[in-house]
């Protein structure tokens, strides 16, 4: 479903809403600057890319196909197919999933493909809509502000991700159950799967930035080269979140362990102080015949005396050795 | 033995069941495109592959013996000698088996060679005898869509081997027996193996698609690197799979040891309620001439009282410290 | 906010406190060499570096914003835009945390910019007043200078992570508290942050000394090879400080572990040498009527003897096995 | 001391036992295929190698030195000298020993020397005494079946090494002592330490079918092409067997764990189900002159019988807990 | 303070004990060899290394640093300046340090500065002074000769660490203390430390055996390889430490267990089998009027029996169950 069809015409006439003739046309002048967005490709996309902008079958498949492709680059000459990822956090589920924009970058045009709505996409098409400047660049500038808002809008997830981080670690710090492993392991999961996906995505603006490409003008290579240091320091960002993981399956299995012997301690601590004193209660509850200290006249109180001290002594004690 | 001939003329006609004598004659006119599947390689087909075909002495033997070749590629200038794995895995057993596919790819010929029967050769194979369309593009899109059948045929494994993956999780998570860690071990292993096999595969099936071997048309390599970004993306899940099974491992740990854990401390209370009110009982056991309380009217009584309220004292002391 | 603005004249006199026109008179000429050092970049800084010196709308969107930059070098052709960071480590909030630096070479001026007081940049600023050789060599010895103190500067606090790693240890060893694992936590963290700065860093200093650059003359990189050999140190030292959490994260465990151990042997020797002598007690308290041994006349210090020879007996069984 | 001295004429007439004047003249000749192999270097052969061959005096160093050389390949230009390790696997003292083979290759020589007997060095003279065939294809040749042999000889050892695996995992399963942690370590080490040698192995034979050396034909590099393959082979069978190493670990630990878990979860559910039986029958032990159930006709029968209901609930509630 | 300088002069006389002057006069010749040792730089030391040799700045102020400098080479056109590292274990405080060879290599003169005394050095200085040969064969060679008698002196470490390895192992497995712990991470981190000194060492010798610098004559590049050689053997071996290493903290870990299992589980057996024991002498210690076995005649023997049987019982049921 065609989205937007802007067309920018060399005297800077910005045109909305072409058909499939006038795209066709403006494609054999050459000149002007036309992108066109589609959400969910649908058969007539798909003859518009096929037949009209001539894309090659397998560029065309992946647009198609639902499955998820890894970040790639492929050179056609005359234009490059480019797959990136952003990010979807959905902090409910817990659960990173990228979403796939697909764009083809040629001379004169600029095709994006993406199967749900992106953020970045639409904030960019109003941008355009409001004033056509961000056409007047060229395609390879239109191409780099798509890119460019695809990766600005990482940084909140990655943030969100932090702070998660931050309310996991308190937790299994101070209130480690069960639930609290099963979040641990899926925020690890998801972490180590964006930086899969981050990874390969920042070779490709490398490449993009470094004057492989001739669609690529020289003046537009630093402005990629700026995405791809966001893309550094994002990388840097996961990393630390990484280590952060890590450490907090540490601190939930010590924090467990620790919880554990604190009881244990404690319970284990009364049990020994009272074992003791319940066998001179046994002592002398024996029936012997001949047991001096059972006619004492305060044989019963002299002996809970020394119950009491023999107690105070065990507890005084193990606080020295700081067992309690 | 030989599983199907098919020989292609230059005029698009499609023979079947060719003999020894009309391979040797098509191979000599250098025409059309000839397909060789062999199936358990037997005397005869060697003397076929060494004599007519005239294939190095070493790659005719790798094709016999039945040891487990890592992937490869090697040039012999006339012809590419290729093994690639595909996956064999029988979920009843729990272990993943690679099957190997023996391809040598000419000019105007394909053979492959293979131990067992492989699905995806069945399914080229099926398709050509329908409409011989498949090979009219040449030897190199021949190989292509083999290889593509064959990775294809990976998709299903992972998918199973995920699914497992989750089975497993659950239940290290509630039913942690000694024989999931069995289980987990053996999971682990399979993913690592399979891991080792992928990628060299993506690495010779990387080479194929970057003109490095002149019998690659140009045309051809963009289809080979669509098998690479398969291969690329099969990693991806298979690395998702390794992360997966490391956590499963530390939640099979972690949820033996809870529940021990939770074991333990349930009795321990018990035992540490009962051991201060065992002595109490044990003081009135004493058999002293003069304890004065054993004499008042409701002394047995009052003492049970005390128990009690001993008892239950512990009991909300507990659950306060969230012990219990 | 500008805090420096030197000019050494080619007659070698030394300017301070320029003006706008000034600036802009001299970088005219391309004679003498220039030294701006720009605190906080305000509004009429961004005008200096934009229209006065022209440098690139990014690198100055860089000095301006203020998020984390991964250390970095871009070639502007007639100038060198670099990000390097210093350390900022507080050694209360054991957290390290890294100062930017961002420095632009020129053929005939440095211009650096940074968003807190750095003390390698006042320490270059103190000497250039007190008299001005260090400017006389060129614009590349003065970046090199402030690159040399702001790299000499790290090495206190690796000193003082250093200090802080074998308290730890000893705190780990000695009492192992719940607040101990995460100061280990947290100083790891430091480390692992620390690590992912330098490396980049050495790097980028390897980059100035190889030749890479026009703007660094042949004389001086060997100058600035001289701060790689300190980055390379800085590194050895860092892994060093990283082995050593590493070892600190187990001897804690460890510890936390022997520590109940010892606890829990001990209280269980004492609860097993008691429940015999208990269970035996428990034998003559029993009420049979024919129980001749109750009426033997030193029946009762018989079994006191008897106990206190099992309970000896025991103890010194246990020493032997060396349980206590 | 010589073990084989073996000269092809080029009339391809067989020569034994050779003398020194007569390896010289055939050296002189540069005519025919030479094979000397020595063991254990005496005096006599230091001195053939140095003057009559005229080996560079450092490897023949490396022949006589009885320390441990990593493989490696040094090339003087008239002659190679390789140095390769095939495995002595002793699998009583479950040690995995290496041993090594110097080997000389020049254009019409091969001179191959080794401290202890070797199994494939041996089976290729018993070939060459049968019948001169296999040195009839010229140095590089013998080379390529002297290494093929000694490679040829590590996959047994292999096997044994995956069935003692196998065995060791067994019983870390089900009877995990101390002694099979020492066993498993001791097997992950030499595990370990055939990667060690291996992979720098694989490397040299690499180079060696990689046309990197002259004194190597192309006809033959295809050959030692295989050789490599081969070591492809076992090194991804080592790695088969180091994961399997690193689960039998964990599976002992585990292993281990768990059956002292078994013994303590009984154990203290007995304690916990007599704990509160004693602590009723310590309550009618006491002597208070008021206790009216002591009066009671089946007072006893009736507390025998709630001590039975009670041990009998406990044990009901532990199975359905599934704690027995 | 200088050591040595010797001199040998182009007729083969060897000259000690040189004055300045002579040194100055000598290098203008640029005949001869010149061998310079200084141990602990003076400032005279200073002094003639930056004015009569010309060394540059940087490479003299690192020769007079008490620093620790890691391994480089620094090629200055005119000479080579060398840091490399042998080592200094002292055994009685179990950590490696490593001492610094500074050396400068010339066309005709070698000077070598250390802080220490070091064995290497004294021991070709010995062999120099017995008879000038070391020195007839140039300045590459002499450099060499230290070099190698460097990296010979490591060997005897290397294998003293081994049988530490040995030692604390034995110890890990048979008396584990807390101590222990201590001393395996002390000698993990001193065998990582020089692992981290030896990489780069490697490097160093490999750069200067591969013709990268016209000093070194083709004829001793061989002789470095052969350094080159030792190091890679070096560092298996090191390799070998670290396994090592990493399973006698297993082995630790697993034994500290395994004895506090070992204690627990006697001790909890000993307490299971007198808790039912203890509570049947509570029963017939109950005071109810009507317990008729308390009149039976040998109801106190029969009771006696029936807990000797069932003591017996749960010692057989104990070891059947192989819980003793």
């Amino acid at each position: 479903m065609i989205k937007c069809a802007f067309y920018l015409t060399p005297d800077g006439e910005l045109l909305d809403q072409l058909g499939i003739e006038q795209i066709r046309h403006f494609l054999a002048t050459g000149k002007g600057l036309l992108w066109l967005d589609i959400e969910e490709v649908t058969n007539e996309d798909t003859e518009l890319l096929s037949n009209v902008f001539c894309f090659h079958p397998l560029a065309v498949a992946d647009c198609i196909s639902k499955n998820i492709h890894p970040p790639k680059i492929d050179d056609f000459e005359h234009y490059l197919f480019i797959i990136v990822h952003g990010i979807n956090y959905h902090i409910e589920s817990e659960v990173v999933e990228t979403t796939e924009l697909a764009l083809f970058l040629g001379k004169n045009y600029v095709v994006t493909s993406h199967d749900v709505p992106l953020g970045s996409i639409s904030s960019v098409l109003d941008r355009v809509r409001k004033d056509g400047r961000l056409m007047r660049r060229g395609a390879d500038f239109l191409a780099h502000d798509l890119l460019d808002a695809l990766v600005d809008n990482i940084m909140p997830t990655i943030e969100e991700m932090n702070d998660k981080s931050v309310a996991i670690e308190t937790e299994a710090l101070h209130e480690p159950e069960r639930q609290t492993l099963i979040s641990i392991m899926q925020h690890k999961r998801s972490i180590l799967a964006l930086t899969r996906v981050m990874l390969p995505q920042r070779e490709i603006v490398n490449r993009l930035s470094r004057g492989e490409y001739a669609l690529i003008s020289e003046r537009a290579q630093i402005y990629y080269r700026n995405i791809y240091d966001h893309l550094v320091r994002i990388e840097m960002l996961i990393l630390g979140l990484r280590d952060m993981a890590e450490s907090v399956v540490n601190t939930y299995l010590s924090s467990v362990s620790n919880r554990m012997n604190e009881v244990m301690r404690v319970l284990t601590l009364i049990a020994t102080i009272f074992i003791p004193l319940t066998f001179i209660a046994g002592i002398y509850g024996m029936n012997f015949a001949n047991m001096p200290e059972l006619e004492w006249r305060y044989g019963y109180f002299g002996i809970l005396i020394v119950m009491a001290v023999i107690g105070i002594c065990l507890v005084i004690y193990f606080k020295r050795k700081r067992w309690v």
